[in-house]
């Protein structure tokens, strides 16, 4: 069960953005060698988190990406799942359906309970993620930190 | 992020052996044949479950596969991880330390506060699903379902 390492470049790319400035925004290039990553890959993620309204894309020669809305409105949650999808890391197929051991159709008109438990767990990760935003992210940074960032993401404009 | 699709013979069949009577197990051909499952893979998903602690093996002619401990004793936490693993499906790289934003050494002596919430969401899933026993899960079974099972499972032998 793994999350795609760009988990981590979509969760601390979107971080990043939360610190800029109102209406500023930074570039697949800057945000690439801000953290030391391959822009083309990257330039996907992004992509993908402006798909799921989460970042927007600004064109123009000052064009890049923005937080799409207040940084606390935007939950990891929403960030991981726009890289990785909503789906459930449990597939149940439904075995007890088949086989010498089927159970008669029924006794199948409730999910089965394992799966129901499986989903109780999913959900209880998803509520734990959901339960923090990126404005609640910023305020563990060191007060410098927001200036710094900008100034950085800058300087190689 | 998916689990294997394994994850749910081995939630199945532990089900499965813990309707057994006492002393009583069920071979790798009785499971397999019970759920329509290939055997061969079904004995190595076994093998991970007995490698855990969670299921005995008992050799000779009417050997076969039973608990190791009692079912109130077996999370369903433990057989998802004796089958996928114990780590976390984030992997933090540590990207805040590399690039032109790479954060000062001092900056990096706590675990990034991005790995740290996503660790507890894990933590919420493991909680989440160790607080489910296999007990538990029969409790749930309709009443005649255990006398079924083992009717089923032997008919098979």
């Amino acid at each position: 069960m793994k999350l795609p390492v760009s988990t981590e470049w979509a969760l601390h790319c979107a971080t990043t953005l939360a610190q800029l400035d109102p209406g500023a925004s930074a570039s697949t290039t800057q945000l690439a060698q801000y953290y030391d990553l391959p822009a083309p890959y990257l330039a996907k993620q992004l992509k993908a988190l402006v798909k799921a309204g989460l970042l927007a894309a600004t064109t123009g020669p000052r064009g890049g990406f923005r937080l799409a809305r207040p940084a606390s409105e935007i939950t990891l949650l929403q960030i991981v799942q726009a890289i990785d999808g909503t789906s459930s890391p449990y597939e149940c197929r439904e075995i007890r359906r088949q086989g010498r051991g089927a159970l008669p159709p029924d006794e199948c008109r409730h999910t089965c309970v394992l799966a129901a438990k499986m989903a109780e767990a999913h959900q209880a990760w998803r509520d734990s993620l959901s339960g923090v935003t990126l404005a609640d992210i910023l305020t563990t940074l060191p007060p410098s930190a927001p200036a710094r960032t900008r100034s950085r993401l800058t300087e190689m404009a």
